[in-house]
């Protein structure tokens, strides 16, 4: 475990404070209802998946440097409250034969949609009772799974990647505790990395909080930097194929507004469609300053789930 | 569930005799180790992933087009003797708050590295108590997952893919029940596709056994059309990254030499040191004729596991 | 697998026609509650269990035979739909030490409460929403189990176990398959085994149905004799501490009347809190005639739990 | 959570230096086979039970009045390294019916035989690869289980129950974190409580170690109070049927010798084939004196498995 040395420049990092109420408020089924995709659609922002979309991102790709953006799968990695993932080795079957072949394989016990790096589906969350497009969660949950939106139907995901390293603007390697990301703050971080964004895009958002991960897992799960509301209705108008960060809810926890439990992860998939990757490791590509790039995701063909645990890529 | 027309040339279709062993025996540690790419290699084929395998498989993309190559993951799938897939909704937990956010997530049960369409990586299988580049199981098993040669380190593979459609070749849709592939199959094949294997490639093999995956899972697991250990022997010296199939074993089920269980995994995985590719749903490349693409799977980084479930892409 | 032999005297066997509606309706809450134990009683029937009936039970025990009731437990036993008993042996562990102690242990994956053998608590089923003595589902029911009511508070049972061999009343080894145990089946039964019920007792009902435990899965699970609504009605009015029986649901499935799932479930559960004793292995003590003994059940006390698998005994 | 008050007479407690090493070697094959119980034995001292055995216990029942000496089985329970006992309720299946009858049910993932109360079967210890009455672990063990010694032959236990309060002898509610009970404190304890040990009996241990199960697991796994060697050795010789303690070893942890493992796991169940019973709850047995008594435990019939979790009681 090695040490991490955090700059904390607390002293000109100013936020909005806790209590200074933002005043978001769920929109009602008849406010958000048919999404833009129509009444039917299942997709949302899965719907920017076209071969147009893939052959833009493939341009981006020059070298070939792939770079893994998903954390191992183990018993001892953080998890929200819950949820886990348990590995055990059945013993080696040594096959009949003259051939000796013994078979080894592993049963693994885990909320398999919700641990590690992670892509989340519209089951995932609600609003009361209603889904994303305003299905209705009696309607379509089951013992099994979901019967309408199941992680199974988005496929994998290949378009343009950018990196808005909200740390680095700060000059920081890892933003406070509770920073809450604004608007400004993505604003001026796309300028100062000469880009902007596309519909469509994969927006991948680094606070630097992975470097938790491997090190400090109570302090990860405690509290985050991230998206605050307004942020967050900023980027789902750029509208983006999904939003990706290295905490885990996304969304600034707790949310500055002290009455509302992670607003973000309701903006993003339930109001808006949009689909989320959480538990990222952007230390590398941070570092290394890539921007720009071809982000690969496939998520597993879970039927029904709400999401996949997912190995993701950057390539450039 | 629709009718699967099966054009049953058996007539044309001749093989050699089950009982007229193969003589394959497998290797002893002396002749196999160490591994070519060097005593202490844990990495096998997916050495052959570089920056410049990325961009010979990213120029082949064209038209953006994506196949998905994955099966949907089911409790009623076909499975292997004692693998299952076992999924649990959560049920909804209603976050406190004013926003009114409820969570849905799923638990799963499952060998999760060997079911569904799934990456085989080294530690799956032995001869004896041996695995790859001599690797003693003894060594390196624990409860909780191997301590080397664990899929974490796999990372996702980009690479030429080529589908060597066996199938095709024969006239028919699906290769009969015990139908051993041949070296001539497979070299007919590729010069009727008028496609050359090059080093790194992702072998693809179509037997069109994969149409029974939805219409009959017994019949897909009580046997298969499949490659003969020479063929698998004359491929593994043709160097690929790895070799895919639309069956389970990837070998012909069961080895035409009775004494023989499944030779063919031990010869890809344990002797060559070569990934496996299983249940892949290639009907939709093989109808078009996809016989070149980019290949992209993405296994998952479970850590000491012996392979993982995938939903792997071919792009053109 | 041994052969049995079933007498199907089932020309001497009448019983009323299915479409015969028997008008059972579950009760309103305001009609059932509160329990004859008191509005905020969560024992139900558990309330029998006092010093003088272990005293009652314990004089019944003269010759000290233990006679084993329960299921051997394993992965190819009969399950109603969606539950399973997987266990998977975990690999050896070699401690540290001279002494060489190397510890074995089991991972099993199943639906704990409700299968095998097995004692049905009262969160196990509902009218509606609405649970034993009206407590109310959503007032209770967590993620991780029931905060009320759970089969943790039950503890072990010890009472008069009186079996009830309707199956040798009738002159057969086994009640054809829907045959609806009546009212006057049970009367009768019991003057020909010279017995009468009291408060407290466990009533014990030989159907012969367990004979294909072992032997026909299939048609084990199909359908079932067992008590009519009527029968249960009878039953519950002698005020017993528990029902059990040699098939999975107690009542007849189906029902004669097509419109009612299980309704006896709900009479015994819900309306009257008596606990149910199901899959028990019955035909030793059939065979034996041991119609009076002192039954013992421990049930699990697993937190918030349905019901617990179990092993119980008659012992006179 | 209430405060425990302990009294740390820790002054007047002396015992052997730790490093002063009891030379405690695991007798070899020869030295130990056949069992007492003859060379196909796999019963060991469960061949005790017997209906005399049962007739004996009952005898000791009096008042009627049960004592649960079973723990309560939860997610945050203490466990053992690696063990875990995860519950997840199913949502509520509403079946189809005009009665509305609502089924409850839940799924648990658990090292289910090792985990809370629980009874050790044979096959849970080794030394070296040899069990109880030198069956080889490899003849026997497969995934799913073992082919023989496995716990569902057991069945049922009524015996005389015995508890030997050592922290009673020693005037403390507890005994000390590392205290190794001797020969003497048992001897002393038996002959305060005017009883004595006979074949067949369930000597139970009360060493106070208990009152840490809900108030401190961290400290209730770290280290405990327990049986040397030489006291293990002297109970074998009385021939009980099991032996029971207030904590998971049975044995002092760590064991005085520093190079031994649970030696006294070994003695019991892999040198002589008698049973443990551990993590029992003694305290209110202990505080009201309850030295002897019925002791009725169920272990369930897993087939194959190593132990099993379990609600023992002591009725008087």
């Amino acid at each position: 475990m090695r040490a991490v040395p955090v700059l904390f420049a607390i002293t000109v990092l100013t936020w909005p404070q806790p209590g200074a109420a933002q005043g978001w408020t769920p929109p009602t089924d008849t406010q958000r209802c048919p999404s833009k995709w129509g009444s039917t659609d299942e997709r949302g922002s899965g719907n920017h998946m076209k071969p147009e979309t893939v052959l833009r991102a493939v341009r981006l790709i020059r070298t070939g440097e792939v770079f893994e953006l998903g954390r191992v799968l183990k018993a001892d990695m953080p998890f929200s409250l819950g949820r886990r993932f348990e590995m055990e080795m059945k013993r080696t079957n040594m096959n009949t034969g003259s051939n000796r072949r013994g078979s080894n394989e592993e049963i693994v016990f885990a909320e398999l949609g919700q641990v590690g790096t992670q892509f989340d589906g519209f089951t995932h969350q609600t609003i009361g009772d209603s889904l994303y497009n305003c299905v209705k969660l009696n309607d379509v949950a089951t013992r099994g799974g979901f019967t309408k939106l199941g992680i199974q139907n988005v496929g994998s995901l290949i378009t343009r990647g950018v990196l808005i390293d909200v740390a680095a603007l700060k000059g920081v390697e890892m933003l406070p505790d509770t920073y809450p990301i604004t608007v400004d703050d993505l604003q001026r971080a796309l300028q100062r990395q000469k880009l902007a964004l596309q519909p469509g895009d994969a927006v991948i958002i680094n606070t630097g909080w992975g470097r938790l991960w491997d090190t400090d897992g109570a302090r990860y799960l405690k509290t985050n930097p991230g998206l605050t509301t307004a942020a967050a209705e900023w980027l789902v108008k750029q509208d983006p194929m999904l939003i990706g960060t290295d905490n885990g809810p996304v969304g600034v926890t707790p949310d500055p507004d002290r009455n509302l439990s992670n607003p973000v992860h309701q903006i993003a998939l339930v109001v808006n469609g949009i689909h989320l990757l959480e538990n990222l490791r952007l230390d590398e590509i941070a570092g290394k300053q890539v921007y720009e790039f071809a982000l690969v995701v496939q998520p597993l063909k879970i039927q029904g789930a709400t999401g996949s645990t997912v190995a993701p890529i950057a390539v450039r």
